[in-house]
């Protein structure tokens, strides 16, 4: 039985896996002068961003002020956070977080947000580093043109409170000669107006062995790529073999011959499908799909596979995005060579504000 | 501003609306004379349950052993795990919880369930209640049919440690007279062998005001229907004005005309499609469209509407699939009549074992 100290479902961590994918993307990266500031929303782990820090990592990135000060507290003092932070309550305490850390960043895209951040920090004897968000295709947010990230990078300087860090941009996948033609331009008519841009931030694991392609990028965010994912396989950017996280679950039910109903449903996969067929892969079962979950059971079709699994025996399954996985259990277990390690809370886990 | 107290993204509950939905449903099993044994999976807070057992419920149910281990430790005494429950540690702790509770029961679909079972509490001193789970259509768990249903039930009359309680299905919307056949058939067969069957249970929200179409059925497990959600809208089991659950969220960032990003994404909101289109349904905002979510971010367009919110607005959002979405949050908040009355912590959250 695989892992039998461990109840089901839960999650595996290959720290072998782990520290390869690692390793591999900061020796691309330093190859081509490319400094890594890891998004720490994948894995919500200090012993896992530490590895990444020593391996050459600069600093890191969270997605809410509740991740930066878990990671704050456990001795991280570079943290870019990479969204727009708004109302008092937050405000307040990236205030409190600026006087804990070396280093703190945040994003904005519009006055509103600016406005904000400046009247939160300008009496307070503190400046916050403030890099424009720029929609350089990806649809979310983001200033829309080089002019406009311009017109904010210019309000980012005049603020008090607030100094300008650079541009910001969460790109669309393999849009690197976007990306680099973007930033050209907005670089250009920021340099015209005396604004100092020093950073110019981009990410994203999908791409990330194509990150050179854009030279103007003088920092990459990266998340999943610790991990990496089904839906990372099928963009290309790792194999099944780099799969670091798996969901390992028992089969509770084979109710008829082929249909497999296991006990991760979406409570363990989560329903992400990002494009993918079906749920999730199972290892060392390529023809198996999971076609279908419900909270608490998956069901696999192992029609198209030359024998099935029985009632009590076990599985792995990548999930499709390994991220909000790892927001929904409160310890993941670390295994190397197939043998089990040790069991990490997941520190940040959880932490929507 | 909405709830000014409460930082975002975060669950609202509205009391007034959850009371009513727990004191309706009851109204209907009451005039139809239908015991109901709620599904804690959606709230998973013991003070909910209190209140549908206040209401009449009969005992309560759970998928999980962790989850019933919550509700125990909160007093509550009468569960049914309406899972197959496999491996030593979990048999561990089942046979633990009977020793705490006054009545406990689980279901199984195979021997291999039932032979885990009977070893586990053969030589404990006490029984444990099955119920056969039967696949009526829903081609999840369970077995095929009312013949199979008979040898299994035989099976847990003849093993040391089992008492046979009854069948019990999670059935197919809609499917109240499939069930009443396929139940009825079963029953005489057993009575053929003289098995007794004391429990037929069904349940599910989106049928539940046709319970009573299978009379047969002695027992309804319900879930959802406390905070209904936008899948049960459409499923024609309540109307916008019965969800009690919405996730209040800030509208972050505008960057072009109708395109709105909130703080809500699949880590508030879940991806759970459940055959809608879109991830959830914006209160007063019914044009509005929740387009896309990537973990911390919800793209909402709201180009077919009248106006747009601006950055720093909040907005309530019903989700789809209400259950998933309590399991995200350590906690969630009471209001009434737009008041914020009080925070709970979401106890038997993240149970996944």
């Amino acid at each position: 039985m695989l892992y039998p100290q461990l109840d089901t479902p839960c999650v595996l961590i290959d720290e072998a896996i782990l520290e390869a994918n690692i390793r591999g993307f900061q020796a691309y990266c330093d190859e081509h002068g490319l400094p890594v500031r890891p998004h720490i929303k994948t894995h919500k782990l200090p012993w896992v961003a530490r590895k990444q820090l020593d391996a050459g990592a600069i600093g890191i990135t969270c997605q809410k002020v509740g991740e930066a000060e878990v990671f704050a507290q456990a001795g991280f003092d570079d943290i870019l956070i990479s969204y727009n932070i708004l109302g008092s309550a937050k405000l307040a305490r990236l205030l409190q977080l600026a006087g804990q850390v070396k280093s703190l960043a945040v994003v904005a895209d519009s006055e509103a947000v600016l406005q904000g951040l400046s009247a939160a920090f300008a009496d307070s004897g503190r400046t916050l580093d403030v890099l424009v968000e720029c929609d350089t295709g990806a649809g979310r947010c983001g200033v829309q043109s080089p002019q406009q990230a311009t017109q904010l990078a210019a309000l980012v300087a005049a603020l008090p409170g607030l100094r300008l860090r650079g541009l910001m941009t969460y790109p669309a996948a393999h849009s690197e000669a976007v990306v680099q033609q973007w930033f050209s331009r907005a670089a250009a008519l920021c340099d015209a107006q005396g604004l100092a841009l020093e950073v110019f931030s981009s990410g994203g694991t999908p791409s990330m062995w194509h990150a050179h392609e854009a030279p103007i990028v003088n920092e990459y965010r990266i998340g999943t790529y610790v991990y990496q994912d089904r839906s990372q396989m099928a963009a290309g950017a790792c194999k099944e073999a780099d799969c670091a996280l798996t969901v390992l679950t028992t089969v509770v039910s084979v109710p008829v011959p082929g249909r497999v109903i296991v006990d991760a449903g979406s409570k363990a996969l989560t329903s992400d499908l990002l494009g993918q067929d079906g749920y999730g892969q199972v290892l060392r079962y390529p023809q198996a799909r999971v076609t279908g979950l419900s909270e608490e059971h998956g069901v696999l079709d192992f029609s198209g596979c030359h024998q099935a699994p029985v009632v009590g025996e076990r599985l792995q399954i990548i999930p499709n995005h390994a991220c909000p996985v790892s927001n929904l259990f409160d310890e993941v277990h670390f295994c190397r060579d197939g043998e089990f390690l040790r069991t990490e809370q997941v520190q940040a886990r959880g932490k929507v504000c």
